[in-house]
């Protein structure tokens, strides 16, 4: 039920092609084709379960309507339906709200697992070895909680996995600061400890990176939804945050402390990303940036060499920039060798975005297919997938949720169907009790949501699936019944 | 409104006294005569609430009314009242809980004040030391929340202000793992980083101790309500927690990290203190301890050396007990030094309480004068004189809340008066925004709360203040007003 753009405006990397497919003598082509795999793979699951719950309807009044059901459903979604569902439905209608929240919750848990299958054993020091190459010992991400965001990570910036310490997402990008200083003490006492991922001697940094975004073609209303479609407030806002996180650090702790921050923005219509370049003192500026989708533009025709060094100079160029942009000086050099790398990862996305959608994405609106709550699954990093609420509890996450029930209104509620809400946490299997005390804080949350959104919930309208996972990489997703205690 | 205990027994240690007053060689009197006045001032202030409103009700329908009610609301309380309030008593009757709610929480902020002008710069060097003496570079304690317990620090324990890092309470000594862990991190980030309040190498520990409690004279009725008055089972449910918290530590962390535990039990109608004795390996027992009420009465009589070598024999008998209490050796030689220290203090407790009340508390149960909730006054550490829910939102700290509600439904409640609610919150002004996010937290909770108790608060029978309030020791506290935002 989501109404499609049927005006996409080309791709303004693509300008100059015409008809022609572009090719980016950077890009990683078969990265390219391996991550299209993945998102049609778990996109189609997705939207597969209307069209066999729509094929399911229609047989619910035959004799035999349990055992065609389920043939239908293990063939087309991989799983079996509930049966006390199917079950009732010769006395009333078939619960088609209960039974479309169950498919998604099943078709997710499902997804996961195969995720994790792929990827058995991640690399971990691999992807400690990307950032420490640029000088920093951790990164940590804030992008907006918006859904058009959830493939930050692994698509739009190419990262590998594993890489990012944290990627909690809020709302506008505005990342809590004093949950943020907590994480860094426990980034540095890990380093001056334990050696943890290098020792304290090595001068490595640690980097905050906050992402706003905007939409190209409709900037006045599929922008960032907490900053009411105002990207300069958005850039603002987070640079604000950004510097307010700094300054935290550097006034609590001594010898010196500190941290390195870095703003993107992000146009989700064309996952071109824009980077604003740091000075010599680590100060950012809204008119200093580069503009990866003119970068694009203008080193599609070149060789691999000509490009590389083109990156480099937009770099250099934007750190001599005068009048609104000046700068005082270039950024220290991981710094700049780490922005390289994210603007050089990008070009694969912008022509992933080209070469499958002609241009931009057709959906350049909200999209979702569920809430997600909590932690976050980390085995899904993909576009409008899932509009994420990072939160501990609905008491404080509470503007984040509405926002979510709010996209979901329009994307499920006013069709009919429900909206599905994914509350995921993660324990630390170490710390004994936590397992325990986390599979509560997902009852807790679960019935304060229900609580929240009463009328929603009343009607069926909300649909609650709660899991958990342990804290190490790759660890199972463990779901928790709704009478657990 | 409290039902005193009319049947008072007497102190099991003055049992051998016959009437005459106790005088043990170790205790402090100056130190107990300026508790005993610092006890009866800010209690005295609170119980005369109640009186001067009486008072003041029976002039509502004089024709100078508002004057002759602040007259004497000046010289018996030493504030105005709202004239808001007073000047409508012509048209209704007075609103007596608001009048009520609104004193409480004046005499709260301007005791508050008082406690500070008294002790303007606090010794924190001093307090430090008291650990390191005994090897500890951060002692951390939760007691339970039981307004009974509300003096544990400044007068059961007798330990210099400024000493502990941290006593949050929980119902039934129920501590945060979790939070605990994050807490220990900080702490020691900052002996690693910045040799704060000693370095790494110095060979300091980190004590973690749990309090429970229960009342000898009803120990079925009057124990600890989070543990049904059993107090087995809170004995053990503390020391379940401690072991837990170790084991996390032990667990996470790597390089023999690990803390020290203790666990200790309060007589909650004498003061008088269970110490459970670690054994080498750093292990407790439920049958493992000194009982100092024993200590008290065998050494009371005697000089003051004899008395001091009798407390450190008690603990070398508890490390050689066989049976149940057997263990695996004597502690290491610093925790030997702080019980002995814990228990010497707590013997001037004991005479506090036998020399002021006879024997034992006449109030052996609840009459807490507020409820305090979130990061509690340090200003006030006085027995009986609030309920102390630490929490961060209602959602998680419902139970502790429910407890708290529920004790004042009997104090207050039953007989017409509100449960006045101090909502207070510490912030870090080192932190941009950190202010601001604090006083939204007092409003979010303030709001949760009224949601939770809405019959209560409709009928005026739930009256919340709020304030804030910098983390610096002696920093002053901030009136959060209800419309701020
Ligand atoms: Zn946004
Ligand atoms: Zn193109
Ligand atoms: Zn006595
Ligand atoms: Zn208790």
């Amino acid at each position: 039920g989501i109404a499609l753009n049927t005006l996409v405006e080309p791709n303004p990397a693509c300008s100059t092609g015409g008809g022609r497919v572009c090719r980016h003598p950077l890009t990683n082509e078969a990265e390219n084709k391996r991550l299209l795999e993945h998102e049609q793979t778990i996109k189609g699951s997705f939207d597969a379960i209307v069209k066999v719950l729509k094929r399911i309807a229609g047989l619910q009044h035959e004799a035999d309507f349990t055992e065609r059901a389920q043939v239908i459903a293990r063939e087309q979604l991989g799983f079996e339906l509930p049966a006390r569902i199917l079950d009732d439905a010769w006395i009333a209608d078939l619960d088609m709200r209960a039974l479309y929240g169950e498919c998604v919750m099943q078709t997710l848990r499902q997804k996961a697992e195969q995720a994790q299958l792929k990827n058995p054993q991640k690399d971990t020091d691999a992807a400690i070895a990307f950032f420490l190459d640029s000088g920093y010992h951790a990164v940590d991400i804030s992008p907006c909680s918006d859904g058009r965001l959830k493939g930050l990570v692994r698509y739009i910036l190419r990262l590998p996995e594993g890489a990012v310490r944290s990627r909690k997402a809020y709302a506008g990008a505005m990342f809590d600061v004093d949950a943020n200083v907590k994480r860094w003490i426990e980034t540095e006492l890990m380093r001056f400890r334990e050696g943890r991922p290098v020792t304290a001697d090595a001068g490595t940094r640690y980097l905050k990176v906050a992402v706003y975004h905007w939409s190209s073609s409709d900037p006045t209303h599929e922008g960032c939804a907490a900053h009411c479609s105002n990207v300069t407030v958005a850039a603002e806002a987070g640079l604000k945050r950004l510097n307010a996180f700094r300054q935290a650090i550097e006034n609590s702790f001594c010898c010196g402390a500190s941290v390195d921050t870095l703003l993107i923005g992000v146009d989700t219509d064309t996952d071109a990303i824009k980077v604003h370049i740091p000075d010599a003192a680590g100060e950012m500026n809204l008119h200093r940036f580069v503009d990866n989708i003119e970068l694009y533009r203008s080193t599609v025709n070149d060789d691999a060499n000509t490009a590389r060094l083109k990156v480099y100079q937009a770099i250099q160029a934007a750190s001599e920039a005068t009048g609104w942009g000046a700068s005082s000086g270039e950024p220290h050099e991981g710094m700049r060798r780490l922005i390289t790398s994210l603007l050089i990862n990008n070009l694969s996305q912008i022509e992933y975005v080209c070469s499958n959608w002609g241009g931009r994405y057709t959906d350049i609106g909200h999209a979702e297919r569920f809430i997600s709550v909590g932690d976050g699954f980390e085995e899904f990093q993909l576009r409008n997938l899932a509009y994420f609420a990072h939160l501990h509890t609905v008491e404080e996450g509470a503007p984040d949720m509405d926002v979510g029930i709010k996209i979901f209104t329009k994307l499920n509620v006013n069709h009919g169907l429900p909206a599905p809400v994914a509350i995921h946490f993660r324990y630390d299997n170490r710390v004994p009790g936590c397992r325990e005390r986390t599979v509560e804080r997902c009852q807790r949350v679960k019935e304060a949501i229900e609580a929240r959104y009463a009328d929603l919930a009343k009607k069926g309208l909300l649909v609650c699936g709660m899991t958990v996972q342990d804290k190490r990489p790759g660890s199972p997703i463990e779901l928790v019944e709704v009478d657990a205690a």
